[in-house]
């Protein structure tokens, strides 16, 4: 199977310092996996130009087809993303009819003139899309280029969602082949995560399109709670997933522990 | 003044597919800043030894002077991440004495043999010191390699906070001077963030040794609420701190903006 591989990148002095927790490469990891996607890596680097270049540069070394930003898009002096997209692919930023109408018609609603602080935010790579911003200002940026598709986010999370279910999604649905997805999940409880090692390991060797991952949640000694995650990528793996949580349950029982089954194998959706 | 830079790699798949939210990383953000570190980077990876051994290297190239990880030191096959630090530097993993008398310990008081799993635990690369794990069974790993510190930390948030005070504290107050950190916080209702913003540039042009960022909490059109966040190192930019604060204060009530103080300025901890 051929597999879409994705890369996550977080940008903002504010979650670099502990002060900002970030649930936006959370929500988006989920989501892009659910839509078939290796998310390959997660990188927060801070509001600085060539940091940021470096990493949307870093995309294509890692042969990842589709990249998402968050942060760094507002009317501020150091939201600095679109500029560091266009530094690593050296690409002149230039103002984008699109989204200076975009923006326009935002401040224009509240009977606010367009200031060079507004004007910023319609500035994008040449080359690049102007995607809407349903609840925020700053229009979100599409560009491919190399063959990677690139979408550059705001950073307030009410904003990503927006503009993500609204032009990120339907641009993917589009443009990438859906890949399911599909997971079980279980706990075992009353044994050492040490000791079920062996059956876990054994699991993945025999179902090897199944990825098995142990979480130890309780106490290793004395009160061990052990969560077991299986996924699975295409409906073509679902025998596999299915043989490989029974194998899993059966082990369990042969140990004595007590299970749990919190999803059968099935789709996530 | 000489900063100290540091570098945050989480490493498991259970990150990178939106399962597990990272608070690890969130927190030790927070308590490196609150030592006087810059965190320059958090980079998530999977469970996968090159990945990992690609990350430790970056930490070299970007000239950073301590390495946390949380994340892959268990019993289990697809724990990997001591395996990626030996490879990343071309140490041998060998089995160590003390990291062994520490697994032995905690399992022999429950009557625990040790097994191939549990062993394991105890290989460390060459040169390294094991931390002792308070709140669960895998040791952490220190390792100063190329005049930089690495500190290699279990997954499970429980484990990460004890490791760290128990032993990676110390060791930085022992290894690095110590800077202190000061903040002030605010927020402003009323003002757009883009209105803003010209205030906000030039606080920064003003006071060069204070990092200020302001960060849109409401709807910029409609009910704006901007929180401005002012941070610097070291008790002799306390008075730069105070005085863009001052300055800040005054440009929001100017522009007839309503202030909340939350934060004078002063000592974080």
């Amino acid at each position: 199977m051929q597999f879409n591989k994705a890369m996550i990148l977080s940008i903002g002095n504010e979650l670099l310092i502990g002060k900002v927790l970030n649930t936006n490469a959370h929500w988006l990891s989920g989501e892009l996996t659910k839509m078939g996607f290796i998310v390959d890596s997660i990188v927060i680097v801070k509001d600085d130009v060539s940091e940021i270049a470096s990493a949307f540069l870093s995309a294509i070394e890692r042969k990842v087809q589709l990249v998402i930003s968050t942060g760094g898009l507002g009317p501020t002096f150091d939201d600095k993303t679109v500029e560091g997209l266009a530094r690593a692919f050296s690409l002149p930023l230039v103002l984008n009819a699109e989204a200076l109408a975009l923006v326009r018609e935002k401040y224009s609603s509240r009977g606010l003139p367009l200031t060079p602080e507004r004007i910023k935010m319609a500035y994008l790579p040449l080359g690049s899309k102007p995607l809407d911003n349903p609840a925020g200002t700053a229009p979100g940026v599409y560009l491919k280029y190399r063959g990677v598709h690139f979408f550059v986010l705001p950073g307030p999370p009410r904003e990503v969602e927006a503009v993500f279910k609204t032009s990120v999604q339907p641009i993917i649905e589009r443009e990438f082949q859906r890949i399911d997805f599909y997971e079980a999940l279980l706990t075992i409880k009353g044994i050492p995560e040490s000791e079920f090692a062996p059956f876990v390991k054994d699991a993945a060797e025999r179902y090897k399109s199944v990825y098995v991952k142990s979480h130890p949640k309780g106490v290793e000694l004395g009160s061990p709670v052990l969560e077991i995650h299986l996924i699975t990528f295409g409906i073509e793996n679902m025998s596999q997933l299915r043989s490989c949580f029974e194998y899993i349950l059966m082990s369990a029982k042969k140990l004595g522990g007590e299970i749990i089954v919190l999803k059968e194998p099935g789709v996530k959706l």
